[in-house]
């Protein structure tokens, strides 16, 4: 389904919603991380991260609208549906992350929970870099490098979220605090979990039109 | 697909399909309603709820069947799969939040679960109605309205249920209570995320076949 | 697009990678249910347990890929996807229960645990039976037998699971212990609820082809 040249068609402007939802995405990160860095700020950043989530959902509704009404895709609609989905999801599990933070009203950040947002902001970072290379199939064989190494951060943050877990459960003495923290370790690990799930489709996308 | 004068034919009777499942749902949600109101007859409505849950799995499964077996389906089979999946999904939990609510033993009623069930049903009628004009095209600029408003309630409900858990968090000093409240209300407030996911299906069918 | 005789064609040597998927999920099930018996054995079985988890992820990108690179499969592509995904949550949630036993350092098995385990090894196993038989199409009555089987042994799990939560909720006096163990035994009946997830793709699949 591809024009001259491997350049993927830019038709329905479906690579410009998938590039718009990564964008938003990896600011929200972006923000998520500050917001570990200075709590003080957790209020405002908090809105922001909802809004950038707002705006997401925007995109993704835009793509689903587009797929309905366009007779040709570029890829499957079955691709198009996993990947905007997966995409949508990542932005969600920030947002739910970042709101349940502020929510707790957890002010000391455990070096550990800063440890596990630097390794997220990597993964969606390159999220938002494979997704930006997709429409160039000469791009193919560095998105599949990307693909690779966004599934070994989500290994990473496995290992980190899995020590945080054992440490609060033996150390925190604290029980509220001990089962808030606990739920945002999980949510912001999911988050990771999400990327993979993005590299996942990206890859076989990339193995299907090559 | 569509037939003369806008209305969806009732080939294999999916349409009849999916308003059952949909009186199910809303029958569940107001025993559910009432389970908080009377929490004395808790015993009796869990069991009624689990009833409706099961039969709402066998329309689900029904559904499934006809759809292997129909050759021309009247709408998307992907389509199809997507909304019966996401109203099971829907009776799951409200039938989840029965049972864990009978199961933990919870005989004091907060107000905001009282007030999250209220938003709720609200979401599930919606649902209802929304499956049950689908087959009319005319019924096309009402069902969007329904669609928007589900979204709205969608919102609310997450108000609530952060509220709720920051004062769970805050003042309940039963720690136990906590984490069995904090779960009910979380099962509660997935109802009307499904609710939402249903009406991006809707919505999307709706915009397929104008 | 059955061949001569009734029996699916291996084309793609789709239902070899399904089968191995079996293989392993019901190895990693075994291994579980004997780090329930031999606590001691916790850390060495919890590791063969992931690198069984490693490999099924190796399988399931195995039968994506080649689901995209063939052009004709012996199956929809969708009943693909949803089968070898459905069979790839089953060891993940093995693994998540296992890796989770061995973190939170839980030695003393309840034995409702121990329970559990076994109505689950049971579920596994006739996953991997019917995903075995498949192929031929002579074995639709007893496939069909399995799945109401892994149904009706799913509802068992769901009894045992709420009857033992209920329990911690009212007897367990260690507060960090009892989440421990909440959040163990929901991972573990996440198997059956997949297990259940399968049977139901295998069922329609049956049913298609008939």
């Amino acid at each position: 389904m591809f024009g001259f040249g491997g350049i993927m068609p830019k038709e329905g402007g479906f690579f410009e919603l998938f590039n718009e939802s990564g964008v938003l995405m990896a600011s929200a990160m972006h923000e998520f991380h500050r917001m570990l860095e200075y709590p003080k700020e957790m209020a405002s950043r908090s809105e922001s991260i909802k809004e950038l989530e707002h705006k997401a959902d925007e995109v993704t509704h835009k793509c689903m609208t587009l797929m309905h009404r366009t007779f040709i895709t570029p890829l499957d609609r079955e691709d198009i549906h996993l990947l905007i989905k997966s995409m949508d999801d990542i932005i969600d599990f920030i947002d739910a992350s970042a709101q349940r933070l502020h929510l707790y009203d957890v002010t000391v950040i455990p070096p550990d929970l800063l440890k596990l947002a630097g390794l997220t902001v990597n993964s969606v970072e390159l999220v938002k870099q494979a997704v930006h290379m997709l429409p160039n199939l000469k791009n193919s064989p560095e998105i599949l490098k990307i693909c690779v190494e966004i599934n070994r951060l989500e290994n990473q943050c496995d290992q980190v979220l899995r020590a945080a877990v054992a440490e609060l459960f033996r150390n925190e003495q604290d029980l509220r605090l001990m089962i808030k923290l606990k739920e945002i370790y999980e949510l912001l690990e999911t988050v990771s979990d999400r990327c993979e799930d993005v590299a996942n489709v990206i890859e076989s996308i990339v193995l299907e039109y090559n």
